[in-house]
């Protein structure tokens, strides 16, 4: 029930990023190899189990819930890059950067970034207000207080001396901030109350934390060619992770914790919260 | 007459660009380092100077023409990275990754582009409509279709073999496009007759394709010292100019045609465009 669910809501997304009306020069090429065939899609999955629970049709904001993997894979081109985390792969083939050269993925997440930006305001029926509210959420979720500010610390940063409270901090900013505002653009653009928001709000803020604290255990118990990219490159790195401040076994209860703050903070939905609160087990138990 | 309205603008702009909500971290450090105390400011000044043409009051519409600016920015930032332009030098010191390194100097333009949208979505009392045709046409000019394909085209493509036609059109969306949409976006929020932002944008695509020519002329007969940035780079990177195509004479004639046809396309205007004629004239006159 749960896989089909998803898999309903993939179809739209998949449906629509490849029906994008990207051309066959090079920076679209380099745009579309990143953004097609590949990815969990999980944030406008969010998006969309959040239009639907506060009552809309998900077919209505399929455009506006895949923005925001425009502004997810465009994060990753540019995290990839020789001058941040130096990563040759991800989903499992060459990075971007490796495709394409440097210059060309630097150039394809800034045009995903500002294509994001044009599907969120092409018209809607439901009246622009909204869609201001969208805009101006997504973006400070995206920018320096939120996203980029997060990978900022992440990488530029002095990460090696991080305890636990900058570690969440990092998170909420990187990976928080979008899901977040993911859950925000489907309850708001759905027509969702303000206390529908809120929960939905909070209840993606714990997922993403779930998320990341998965991310940090399987880059240790992970395999690469399952993960899609090279396992262990967190430790490479040095990077500052849960299971290296609280042991694997500490992570692992800190993610069961989180997971079950996930699931409360929607008991208001009742039975229609199920796929949400599937979705949060499911963020547990991936294997990449 | 033009140099007072040009500094009363300016001081506008400057003034909002001072007080953007930014921190004392890295991120905000390396955005404001590139944003404050430097450039022309012409795209903001385009803006402003069409709201006030079509009957608003600049005064109203900072926040949104300073915008403008950071997109620019971001992109200049973008430009000088040693995968792109490779220029450690801009506006007279050193370029962004000079001073705050790679990783720092590309997540510093994401956000400032990503800010750029924050700043448009604020609210207004001009109704959201226009503010979403403003944020939709300002995303196109400034992505694959526009600026960052006119970047790719630069940088990426094959220049030495292009001819005026191919330079034209990389020009016409490297730097024409974003001017363009700047004159929109004042001619749009200030109220503007479809007739009155036509005819705007037609100026201003002309004044974008004038500021290239001299940009070009300016790279062969500037002085480092003046243009805040080394002469000659274009011909040591075999960059397709208007000189190298139509000898320095030819081109100068060319700019001369171009600003012409810049100030009829604003006759409409009458004595209002004044300012405007003035702007296309400067930009042919500027020593950097």
């Amino acid at each position: 029930m749960f896989h089909q669910k998803y898999q309903s809501y993939l179809d739209l997304i998949e449906d629509c990023l490849i029906h994008l009306p990207f051309t066959d020069n090079l920076i679209c090429q380099s745009m579309n190899y990143s953004l097609v065939g590949g990815g969990k899609r999980v944030r406008p999955v969010l998006a969309l189990a959040c239009v639907e629970i506060v009552g809309e049709r998900p077919e209505n904001f399929v455009r506006e819930a895949a923005a925001l993997e425009l502004i997810h894979t465009y994060s990753l081109i540019h995290d990839d890059l020789p001058a941040m985390d130096n990563d040759d792969f991800r989903r499992g083939k060459p990075s971007n950067h490796k495709a394409f050269g440097e210059a060309a993925a630097i150039l394809a997440g800034d045009a995903l970034l500002t294509f994001a930006f044009e599907m969120l305001s092409q018209s809607l029926e439901i009246g622009p207000e909204k869609q201001l509210r969208v805009i101006r959420e997504t973006a400070q979720a995206s920018g320096w207080q939120g996203m980029v500010g997060g990978q900022v610390l992440d990488t530029v940063g002095n990460g090696q001396k991080s305890g636990l409270k900058e570690i969440e901090s990092i998170h909420r900013m990187k990976t928080g901030a979008l899901l977040t505002a993911s859950a925000r653009l489907g309850a708001i653009l759905g027509g969702g109350t303000e206390e529908e928001i809120q929960c939905l709000s909070k209840y993606a803020s714990y997922l993403g934390l779930a998320f990341q604290i998965k991310d940090d255990i399987l880059d240790i118990v992970g395999e690469s060619q399952i993960l899609g990219k090279p396992a262990r490159s967190d430790e490479k790195l040095q990077k500052p992770t849960y299971p290296a401040i609280l042991g694997l076994q500490g992570a692992d209860d800190c993610l069961k914790r989180t997971i079950a703050s996930a699931k409360d903070a929607i008991g208001y939905f009742g039975f229609k919260a199920e796929f949400l609160s599937e979705l949060a087990d499911y963020v547990g138990k991936r294997d990449h």
